[in-house]
């Protein structure tokens, strides 16, 4: 009776069933125009909110990865991290100029996970002591009351993000940073700092007025004696000078120049670059570009000579690895080409000679056959 | 006794119903699960499939758009388009490039739309003429046998692909093309054509050897007296002549440029510039930078200045139109924040000034109050 009660009304099962069914379909239709729609989208990287107990807030970050990352056919392999401070502005173009140098058998650098470090308080974590200024535009304003935090970003970065980078992807160890203006004077002030220590830095256009040059009276103490590792460092400085009056930015970073000119420290490698055509808003680019040619110059080979000379890819590698003071060889990628190369120029010994360091050195995967 | 059957059966409506659902619930899951991974991802532009009826064939193109496209609290505008050739290598970088160029209020040029097109056949498409040439390694081989598809190339972009682009997005007409080597070639090509022209072009190391040097019989004859409506075009030459040998790819493009310097058309605005520390591979992404700058030198406004000389703004924008012979106007957003700039900085009268132009320019959208 219950149920019969029911029948033919909206109680009814076979309405029920009906309705369910609409939504069920409506669903599926969503669920796949969702899929969809992901499959049209271009997605270069991906983004964490990570906290941290250090700077008690949380932080976003962005993660591109190496386009071989996730390659099945090759063995899994690691890489450099390449850390860049405003990651709200600069993590895209960094991406690019990486993915771009990086690809190819005549690649200027390994493939590189790239990590963008967005903003909260900019001022705060990038200045190395609390101080201020006041605005030029009005004398009544006083600029940068909340700075001096480079310390704790400091640690933030050395502790916890690179801790949760190490743990999420495969890392090599070897680490870069980069950063302008701000950026850049937090970026000299983690190289003077000495730890935690990255292998290179990107220093463009940076803040060294800041407090009094303090940054200048710690690179002449720090510079000349302390043990950089080979470090490799690149300082781009852009042609927006002020006409007629003291620029201090300006100038800050010509002392800085100096400074490094003057020193005789084997454990550093800085290349100085002056930008006639670039101001201080569009330096960065062009600077991120020849920086990270500077920093990995050396590690492009020149595969076709190997035919003539099978131990020059090693050689090549090894030269690079004794600059940077850290292991870098040939990718599997690479390998892989070049013995195909060979294979099918008419070069079969050196495609054999060329598929044993593969062998040796990615023993898991089946190589290339001959 | 139909109904009562059924019941604690599979067929009982009470167990489909929970059947369904879980299927229900599943698909929620996987629809937010769907969502949440897309929140994550970090999306710089979408993919098409475009069938072509010149070509015959499906075409992937993608696309990046300005960072105020969709932004509602501004009048929707339109903007113009770069096309660039080789999408599934160029597209990002331009696109990187392009956002940095076109960032805050020091912009060096306008926010643009920039369309990748992917290759199927590429040396088809990008090739003027049908030609061949044998391996330089193995003579037994004949290169380049399926060519002399750029006439259909340049018709698919010039009437599919564009009247696409112009349909599905806000385009202002102002439309540019980007190409490397082969990609070189076929802008040299598409320019020397004349229809449909474009307002710009970047040549990357063009491969101006093709076929006896076709397109520089066409240059020596179309570049002297064509009306190219003021085109602006960029061409760039990478530090990579062969040593000790003929390097017809290298000589083809001095020769090139040569041919440039003898003329003086007054419809055209030539570029030429050589890249001492660049290779073929990695010219094209300093040169897309360059390029860019050079195509919009005088873009850039010097907005401090507006205090001064209320109608240096327009007066700038007047003078890029008439150099480039298109209509440009400031941004929304760049008159938004100029209005804002001397508001917060005492200078009423100019943001009262600046802030009558944006009236103009855009009636529909309130505008920061004074």
């Amino acid at each position: 009776m219950g149920l019969k009660k029911t029948v033919g009304s909206d109680q009814d099962p076979t309405v029920w069933f009906q309705k369910i069914m609409k939504i069920v379909t409506l669903l599926l239709f969503l669920s796949l125009q969702l899929f969809a729609r992901a499959q049209e989208k271009i997605v270069t990287g991906e983004q964490h909110c990570l906290y941290s107990s250090v700077l008690k807030e949380e932080r976003r970050i962005r993660v591109a990865l190496p386009r071989n990352y996730s390659n099945s056919k090759i063995t899994p392999a690691s890489y450099p991290v390449l850390y860049v401070l405003d990651g709200e502005m600069a993590f895209e173009y960094y991406t690019a100029i990486v993915n771009f140098l990086s690809k190819g058998v005549y690649a200027s650098m390994p493939e590189m996970i790239v990590v963008g470090i967005d903003n909260t308080d900019r001022t705060r974590d990038m200045t190395p002591t609390r101080a201020s200024k006041r605005a030029p535009d009005d004398s009544t304003k006083i600029l940068f009351q909340n700075s001096g935090g480079a310390e704790n970003f400091s640690t933030f970065i050395g502790q916890e993000l690179t801790r949760f980078i190490d743990s999420a992807y495969r890392t090599s160890g070897f680490k870069l940073l980069a950063g302008h203006s701000f950026g850049g004077l937090f970026s000299t002030y983690h190289l003077l700092r000495g730890q935690p220590a990255f292998h290179a830095y990107l220093i463009h256009a940076p803040s060294l007025w800041w407090d009094h040059q303090v940054m200048l009276s710690q690179a002449r103490q720090t510079l000349p004696k302390a043990n950089f590792g080979r470090a490799r460092v690149y300082v781009s400085q852009a042609n927006n000078k002020e006409k007629g009056v003291f620029d201090a930015h300006f100038e800050s970073i010509k002392m800085f120049k100096n400074i490094c000119d003057s020193i005789n420290n084997p454990s550093l490698a800085i290349r100085y670059e002056f930008y006639e055509n670039e101001d201080h808003g569009t330096l960065p680019l062009p600077a991120a570009y020849n920086g990270l040619k500077f920093i990995f110059d050396g590690y492009q080979v020149d595969f076709k000579k190997i035919a003539n000379n099978y131990a020059s890819l090693s050689e090549s590698y090894s030269a690079f690895s004794k600059k940077t003071n850290f292991h870098f060889q040939p990718s599997e990628y690479m390998l892989h080409f070049i013995v195909e190369y060979f294979k099918d120029n008419g070069k079969p010994a050196a495609a054999a000679a060329v598929l044993k360091q593969y062998q040796q050195l990615y023993p898991k995967t089946a190589p290339p056959t001959l």
